[in-house]
């Protein structure tokens, strides 16, 4: 196999390495790894297209490889796999401003595309964190702090083009805001994790950049008050454009980690994108005034660029911030959603069976959406068996509420045992799908899908 | 047939009386019509089921029928058929307002839904105009004045109950404000008018009702300049809430058909919806400044809650004006959309086109999105196979500009021929969809999809 694919697609592209086969075996977030048989390095359509002809002649597997930033096991391979890494397809291919539209080959990455797009007043607003690839984020649905105003990739990608099981390349919806045009694939990909088709390119959406921008930390007494003040900001119909939960603990860890001193006190991270000075003066000011009643205890406004720069540091600097405080650990980080209402009892009750099971973490929530993360550094072993029972019941708590096991990092290997109960009779219509668009099974197999009914 | 269905769902639920047979074989803007066997009035899901089971026992085809608003075709039998009418599941099931929810039947009305919210200070807010069911926009992806702030059905439907070919009663998606879990079916599902499931019930996100709202008449010397406006506008970020052109022969229609004397020229209407006064003010203010620069002539703000619902019913009423004006005449409603840079040529395009082929008509446009229609009026005859002519260039024109053919308005049986050009490849895949929720084609026949891939 690995000399077919040699022949077809010359040595340069294709390696056995083992550095590389590790790399690709792996994500940032899942404890147990494999090793793929080989790594593809896809430079066009036409490479995924001989690769997936190839390994379905021979019996492999093919998993799309975007940033390997996705933390629940979807790229860990469970039968012989070739790894189709997508990060040499990085070109950004026209930028359109007046139709704010870019389009991208799947190997690039989200900042990659803010860098170019910044001298042209524009930017895609999908922000989840990690520099994941445009493909990447298309194939686990990301989303992220911005998401609150400008939506997740479902809304920001208007057109694919992806490479089918069977090696065809084809085109999903177009490039314009919007059509009743047909059957929506587009947003079937989207979210697919790499088991319905390889995602070669995206037609996105960009977003003007705000003329004003307006940052300020509000401090509460406790992680539920915090939620309950982003409910109240919520409910008055204020265009936030990003609304985050930290905790004390991922502040007090940043504060370690980068030796600053923000406030360790739960806090919310509130930003307004406004088009005028005036709109964004009043429009924060209510904010206060709102934020004040629900129990805000101190608010520090970012009076520069860099101030504001710093403000985001706490919420983005959390996860390594807790790494570096624990290496050598495993991290778990728990992605719940629920219905807005019941976001404060979510994060209280994560606060405290935290504690209750002895583990150490923080929490951070997009709790404009009802998503919030947990992360949790445990010990290998008995700590980390504590860490998935812990995580275990969030998505039960979760899912008795009516939400879902995974706002925004997918379901990959870890949440697999939850879709029987998530989406009950609806788990087998998937299947329907997955047969009619890959029925030999080439495409990232063993993920999204349970192998049984059970989980 | 017919008794079957009435032995095993009671007769007051199946109806074969002309006057009902006649009323389910047309929509409001298709010229041909044809009947349905029998009216089945459903009241549950299970009455959905057992029709579904029982059609598929003796070969008819079912045709979900909400309001029966939609013009494209997309209710029109072409072969033995059920009509299944939702129009009696219409309850509002819930409201949730402190997590911006609803849960409905489908045969819940757009209109019914608001007067409900109206007194939570909430709202659902797309809005096609017709006073459509919830079901029959979710199958059309409805969108309208609003969705260039608000969105369309994709974002403000959270979850459906459908009842799939074989009768089984399914839920897909969960009612919190996202989800990374499982493959997108409920996305799947909408737009796919009447031919994949019937959708029986829906959860949908309802957005706060704005404080401050603002609307202005914005005129201008030609239709084209009129586009312009609104691309500056959608440049400097604006949040625009609605942001529609309607030319001077809309508005003559209006004046002779109500008696009104709005101003006879093109027009941007231009709505704010904000949370402070000072928003609201600057927001305008600002939009004045661009409009002025962009070639506005000249400004009427409406004041009072009254001279807004003024200023929106020459925009609503455009449609009955027209078929007031020429009765007894087809009424053709193109619906095509393009990236934002090519909507001011499209519409001059539009303009100049009606003028050549001596045809008779208005333009009405959500231009935040590039979507426009233009409303036809033609004699039966010559005079409509003109209009054909007239929309068939539109779309080809829309086409090549990287368009599509219906921004709104759907598929049905009119728009089935241009389903290869725009869709290539894609259309093999959606067909594969087909077969997999609908195996044996009970679902819609013959709409969406072409017979053949020549059309
Ligand atoms: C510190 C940290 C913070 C994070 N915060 C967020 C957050 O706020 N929001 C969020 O959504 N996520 C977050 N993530 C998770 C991760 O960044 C996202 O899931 C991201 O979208 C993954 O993109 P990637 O390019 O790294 O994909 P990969 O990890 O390479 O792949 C992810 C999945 O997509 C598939 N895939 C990749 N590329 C393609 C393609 N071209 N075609 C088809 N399938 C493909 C893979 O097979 C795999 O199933 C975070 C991760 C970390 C480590
Ligand atoms: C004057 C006028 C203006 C309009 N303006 C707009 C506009 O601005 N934007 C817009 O989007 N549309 C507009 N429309 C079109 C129409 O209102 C929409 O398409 C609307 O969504 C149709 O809803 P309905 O309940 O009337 O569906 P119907 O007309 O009854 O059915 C439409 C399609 O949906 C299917 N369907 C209906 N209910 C269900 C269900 N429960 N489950 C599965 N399938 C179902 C039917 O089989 C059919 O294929 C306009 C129409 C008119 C007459």
């Amino acid at each position: 196999m690995v000399n077919r694919l040699i022949q077809t697609l010359t040595a340069d592209k294709v390696s056995t390495r083992p550095s590389d086969l590790e790399a690709h075996g792996r994500d940032e977030g899942y404890p147990e790894t494999a090793l793929p048989e080989a790594v593809v390095f896809a430079e066009s359509p036409e490479d995924v297209s001989r690769t997936l002809r190839l390994a379905r002649e021979h019996g492999y597997a093919v998993i799309p490889f975007g940033a390997g930033t996705s933390i629940e096991g979807a790229l860990v391979p469970v039968k012989p796999t070739i790894s189709l890494d997508l990060g040499r397809m990085n070109r950004i291919l026209e930028v359109r401003p007046g139709d704010f539209l870019a389009v991208v080959e799947a190997g690039v990455t989200r900042k990659q595309l803010n860098e170019r797009l910044r001298h042209e007043g524009l930017f895609f607003p999908v922000d989840p964190g990690a520099d994941a690839s445009l493909g990447g984020m298309a194939a686990t649905n990301a989303s992220g702090t911005t998401t609150v105003r400008y939506g997740g990739m479902r809304r920001n990608v208007l057109a694919l083009e992806a490479v089918m099981a069977d090696g065809e390349v084809v085109r999903f919806g177009r490039p314009v805001q919007k059509s009743s045009s047909g059957y929506d694939l587009k947003d079937l990909l989207i979210g697919s994790e790499g088991t319905l088709a390889v995602i070669t390119k995206l037609w996105l959406r960009l977003s003007p950049l705000p003329a004003e921008v307006h940052t300020v930390r509000v401090y509460f007494e406790d992680v539920g008050a915090a939620a309950e003040g982003a409910f109240a900001l919520m409910g008055a119909g204020l265009p936030v454009a990003r609304l985050e939960l930290v905790d004390e603990r991922a502040i007090a860890a940043v504060n370690r980690h980068l030796g600053r001193n923000y406030p360790e006190r739960p806090m919310l991270l509130v930003e307004f994108h406004s088009s005028t000075p005036e709109a964004v003066q009043a429009e924060s000011a209510f904010a206060e005034e709102l934020l004040r009643e629900a129990g805000a205890t101190g608010f520090d406004a970012a009076r520069t660029a860099e101030e504001r720069t710093a403000q985001w540091e706490a919420r983005h600097q959390a996860y390594w911030a807790l790494v570096h405080t624990f290496p050598g650990r495993h991290y778990m980080i728990t992605d719940t959603a629920v219905p807005l209402s019941e976001m404060p009892g979510m994060v209280r009750y994560a606060q405290e069976l935290m504690d209750e099971l002895g583990l150490e973490g923080n929490i951070l929530g997009h709790v404009g959406d009802g998503n919030f993360h947990t992360i949790v550094a445990a010990r290998p072993g008995d700590e980390y068996a504590r860490a998935e029972a812990f995580s275990a019941r969030l998505v039960e708590r979760a899912l008795e509420l009516g939400g879902t096991a995974t706002g925004e990092h997918g379901v990959g290997l870890r949440k697999r045992k939850y879709m029987a109960r998530e989406h009950g009779p609806a788990l087998a219509w998937m299947r329907r799908i997955k047969a009619a668009l890959d029925p030999e099974g080439v495409l990232n197999p063993g993920k999204v899908l349970p192998d049984t009914e059970a989980g």
